[in-house]
């Protein structure tokens, strides 16, 4: 096997049958793909039991488009929307409501510290003019959980309306809107699905769709037309990534074979579980708590060493047949290493023997083992 | 062999080489996977002459994308577009200017009439404020082809600058920037090019990137901040889709064994050629004169015959193996038929046999057979 394994957090090491599925092509007018269409939406919005409140919008691009798209859609223009910071995805989204004209009040807090539900609602107290909040779940730039049914519940209570981007932890943590309310959820193919990169989609409250027809900046990222065209036709506006959205479909096929959400998330806790426990041994120690840690990616401080360098670290675990991803923090050396896709916790033992094989060859001593 | 040909203008038929190249999956992160967007994108800069003037960004999504990218990075906000129109494409672009708040100067044509230079130029000696012109060169929805090289000319005597949507015709159907000069040109990977969809890309000329860097109304299709993180980094901004990158490479470089630019538009002529002639034989008339024609996408007259009736004459051709595209005119009642993808003539002698039996058993009587 001369393809390394992906500990990337998309895209990521999918099936042999999730890739080969990008065999044919497809006519994007055909009725065989507008049903696969269909059915992959269909399900993309069972998995957050929104089958009878919303409605799944699937998006061309990545995950950020369908960021993008969900809060140019969904937030009116002169709304304030309110962003608990705690990581490069959730300033990503502040980013972005710089560019649309839309005002953020931003929440920060340290990058190893969750989300704070009674911060969010003293916010919310202090601020009636703030319309949504924009919660990242799962921030993949830490790997750190928020707790998002929490806050969903201080963000129902207050009368707001919630916007999550569940992009890393849709799939395989458990989301149901009839716990977590929300108007609009975004996610994309090539995360905890284990399809291929190219495609992000939101699922939108149906009333919430409805009366958002006026406010997008954009005639691609508009959902409320991208809705009523495929509505009307079954098909997707513009031309869809038809290769990406077979792959979707047959990932989907092996989601539900696997035992969908609960099976997804048991088998990510376990390689999660190996990593870490791996990784101590190796004397290395993890940026978050682990009760804060979702089982998605870990950020693993970088050896205080100075035999230590990421990019020779990097290629040295790559040619051991792993990709790693490096750090996102500015103030703290970091290396962060992915626990999804089709991978499993013997996987993770190999890694983590990579891990290890490496850092001798560089002559770096672990501090436990120092 | 069960899968349809796709004689649709993208997504089209590919090869099996272009599709097996999705069957890895790659590290956004990683060298070898920035290794190969670098060389992607400067052999499209390479196809139309732009080595020194020009740079490529590539861009998530489909064609659209890019195209509404291009006019929100490059036109000022203060700025007026105008939009010589003949067609679907043409509108779209004038509907994408819309959300952009950007002012549209409509030029209305004939669909099936080429922009003509001559109303062009008194359009622009008209009206000063006007500082873009915004051409389509091939009209997918009709199959007319403008006359880009006569436009572009017209265009720089009066000192305003060109975006191309050159979305059906890049790669096949002629174009140099030292010919015809052009601030941006759009297209995408899975038309000409013979990739699968799911990236567009935008060739613009660098030193109007360098003056374009608070124009754009969104973040994923600012094409400035996409182009200096490239540029710093070697990588996309937000996850690109790797197996359409990989299936792009790889037909890419079957592109370049097939002959280029001048091999792939014989091809299609003579695809195009064997297409009009057998149709012609059955009876069909084209909606666009022969002098006008592109050699990407043909638009047909509905046989005028009370027999007829599209979704069941797509459903017949369809089980024989050809997947055709419904007409995008609303006054006439017309179909369309792709000569572009991984085909050749005998593939287009095989299609028009199946034209002839679906009709003959619907019991359509040709108009030159009655």
């Amino acid at each position: 096997m001369n393809e390394p394994v992906l500990l990337t957090p998309g895209p990521l090491t999918t099936s042999a049958a999730t890739k080969e599925a990008m065999l044919c092509d497809w006519g994007s007018w055909d009725s065989a793909f507008n049903e696969m269409t269909a059915s992959v939406c269909k399900e993309l919005t069972a998995i957050v039991g929104g089958e009878d409140s919303h409605v799944c919008i699937p998006l061309q691009g990545s995950g950020t488009f369908a960021v993008e798209a969900a809060l140019g859609t969904l937030v009116p223009k002169q709304s304030k929307v309110l962003v608990p910071n705690n990581g490069a995805y959730c300033q990503r989204i502040v980013r972005i409501l710089g560019y649309l004209g839309r005002e953020a009040v931003v929440l920060e807090h340290r990058e190893d510290e969750p989300a704070d539900p009674a911060r969010i609602d003293a916010a919310l107290a202090a601020d009636p003019a703030i319309s949504h909040v924009a919660q990242v779940h799962c921030e993949t730039g830490t790997g750190i959980l928020n707790p998002l049914a929490e806050i969903a519940a201080v963000v129902a209570a207050r009368g707001r309306k919630l916007i999550i981007d569940a992009m890393s932890s849709y799939g395989a943590i458990p989301i149901n809107v009839r716990e977590i309310p929300f108007d609009a959820l975004v996610a994309a193919s090539g995360k905890c699905l284990e399809g291929v990169p190219g495609m992000g989609f939101v699922i939108a409250r149906s009333e919430a769709l409805e009366h958002a027809g006026n406010n997008s900046h954009s005639l691609v990222l508009d959902l409320c037309d991208q809705w009523r065209y495929m509505q009307k036709t079954g098909q997707w506006r513009f031309t869809p990534p038809t290769h990406v959205v077979a792959a979707l479909r047959k990932a989907l096929d092996q989601y539900w074979q696997e035992g969908g959400q609960p099976a997804r998330h048991k088998r990510y806790s376990e390689n999660c579980a190996a990593l870490i426990n791996g990784m101590r041994a190796l004397g290395l120690r993890t940026f978050i708590d682990d009760a804060d840690q979702a089982p998605i990616i870990v950020t693993f401080h970088a050896p205080a060493d100075e035999a230590y360098d990421f990019v020779e670290f990097y290629r040295r675990v790559r040619d051991k047949g792993f990709i790693l991803y490096p750090g996102k923090l500015t103030a703290v050396d970091t290396f962060r290493v992915g626990c999804i896709g089709a991978i499993d916790g013997e996987v993770m033992d190999r890694a983590v023997t990579a891990v290890s094989a490496a850092l001798n060859e560089m002559g770096v001593i672990h501090q436990n083992h120092a």
